[in-house]
């Protein structure tokens, strides 16, 4: 057995749609660009293509490192690699950054034709299924006319499950981790909460922030405080900063006094930093909205009998974003239509995070799993 | 037995304290008024006193109305009156507006004898402990030497337990409803997010609004929208707005499309018009300072010892704020003291709010427990 190694330097691809995307708003884009990174090679046979749909705020960088930034690996460069579970010896990896993201494909701060602008609050709401209508079409482009596997944790893995539901024949297998059928009240609960802070930002200027020259950067940075603290469990919240104090004691301040603060702000600041505030509020409305039981009126198991993949659904013991019965909502949906399914509830005291963790149970369940590809 | 009636309608009183109150932070309150309100007769061995202490957003307040408005009910109304569980014919019941409060005693928007102007952030840091001190200094001038009960839940109960040790010998029995020895690393985290809501407004100008006269109602909003969602359990939340959507379908717009986001939108606006910003600060930092084991290496059992009062403690299954296993740490170290302690955990589907609510078998507890004493 090889040890597992990087894929190394990785260089972003850009490809250029002409044709418009109809979106399920009722509106349109024009024309867009997607940026992607592809590792491994396609076969002859163009049969070993895996997607790897990303959450929130990640991106189409799955793995390896540019060559002018060494230290910024892929978000899961950990999972894919050569030896690694998702191995690019044997799989074309695909990862590709979503329209409306701030990472290189068409967005809010992408510049409209119509108005030779940033398109800011006018770049229309995007959809799960809209995303996957968008990366059907970079996939004909390439050439893939079957995915041996779509892959994706949270929002990533409700792209997978949307992918088996859209274009069944399309996909050999899906992996939905981390995620669930829809948002509860409490996941909309926080995304508004999140949302409002950006929204009333005084320096949001109703999204045509870019026109005056600054961010948003308290309220996205309030936005990612909030999610991180869902991201994380109270447990390894408490095992990781307790409630260690700064300076030994209480100093009666509201500067930094436990060390969470600390951590808090210091995430708050770094995302606010780089991270784009329309597409933070867009990417938390295509979570609220997906729910592919609601045109079924509520009935996951209709919503899910068209799906042809194999699955496996992975959830984490201590997530309490998508705590495991989210998971297994899907499995008895999908085991109610008599579909292949494995299912797989990790102990992992990170939280929601753990699916970017290289936990040995997690990372064996997927290896396994895309072995039996 | 008769029916349950109101305390009918009530009238706040107010008392000066012009000697100095040492605070823990080693500042000072060179002089400071408390508003407070009683219900019931204090009787002739001024044994029938109870003192119920308030949370983050409450007040002296606990039952009736005022003659100009009979619609705002006391907090406690539904627990507080003749015939109540805590039963005004029976007892004194005493309810005190905390220092740094917003509802008239002394706070950060009071007029600073020193400058003439309202403190604002230069209003010293109160903790629970001093809270409980210049509690007992309002006793002192009442003629109440020992309370028959000190009762408070979440922040209130922190009080309660604070009372026991403090002032052992004043306190015949102590209900700790709703809370918990410390804060956990979640708790801090959700409070710092609050703070930075408010302490990054630009109407905030470092707590010094009065003078601006603006208040910073996007980031006390926030706070409260980010509260609500810790008071309420999720099931709650589920089974009171669901998925529910304001038009029927999806709008793709940041307005209100869930009918979660319109709840808590106008739960922050609400709470923004009447509370004040520091005070919000005070007492989420009060909290987070609440940690009466921390002086003694973090072991409850030694810094319980001192309790002498008879304890009730109260927690409910679905408070993921202060879980009930938070509430089973103060039970275990009173039982490690010996200490004479009933526990109830209750089952009640609304979360940390429970025990604002007139649940039968909660209030059923009360009942029973102040019919003891």
């Amino acid at each position: 057995m090889t040890q597992p190694q990087s894929v190394g330097v990785v260089e972003p691809q850009r490809m250029r749609f002409e044709a418009p995307l109809a979106l399920k708003s009722g509106g349109q884009l024009d024309e867009y660009e997607l940026v992607f990174e592809t590792y491994g090679e396609l076969n002859a046979e163009r049969s070993n293509a895996v997607l790897v749909c990303h959450a929130l705020s990640g991106s189409h960088h799955l793995a390896g490192h540019y060559a002018d930034a060494p230290e910024n690996k892929g978000w899961w460069d950990n999972l894919i690699g050569p030896g690694k579970p998702l191995d690019t010896r044997k799989f074309f990896v695909i990862g590709v950054n979503n329209l409306g993201g701030c990472y290189g494909s068409t967005g809010p701060a992408s510049i409209n034709p119509a108005t030779g602008a940033a398109y800011g609050a006018d770049f229309p709401f995007v959809t799960v299924e809209d995303w996957v209508d968008s990366q059907a079409r970079l996939a004909d482009r390439l050439g893939i006319k079957r995915f041996a596997a779509i892959v994706g944790g949270s929002l990533g893995g409700m792209q997978a499950l949307s992918w088996t539901l859209r274009y069944p024949d399309r996909v050999g297998s899906a992996a939905v981790i981390a995620a669930a059928p829809k948002l509860s009240t409490e996941n909309i609960a926080f995304n508004e909460v999140a949302r409002q802070a950006i929204l009333t930002d005084p320096e949001f200027h109703g999204g045509n922030f870019y026109a005056h020259g600054v961010v948003p950067e308290r309220g996205l940075k309030l936005a990612r405080m909030i999610g991180h603290i869902t991201y994380l469990s109270d447990d390894a919240m408490a095992t990781k900063f307790g409630r260690n104090l700064r300076h030994g004691k209480q100093v009666y301040s509201f500067d930094v006094e436990f060390e969470i603060e600390s951590y808090l702000r210091y995430q708050g600041t770094k995302f606010a930093g780089y991270f784009d505030a329309n597409t933070y509020l867009l990417t938390t409305k295509a979570l609220d909205y997906f729910d592919p039981a609601f045109e079924y009126g509520g009935n996951l198991n209709t919503a899910l009998a068209n799906a042809q993949a194999d699955f496996l659904v992975v959830s984490f013991s201590t997530d309490w974003r998508f705590p495991p019965e989210r998971s297994r909502e899907i499995v008895n949906a999908l085991l109610h239509n008599r579909r292949n399914v494995s299912y797989a509830e990790v102990e992992c005291a990170a939280g929601h995070d753990s699916f970017l963790l290289d936990d040995p149970q997690y990372h064996g369940v997927l290896s396994a799993w895309f072995d039996r590809i």
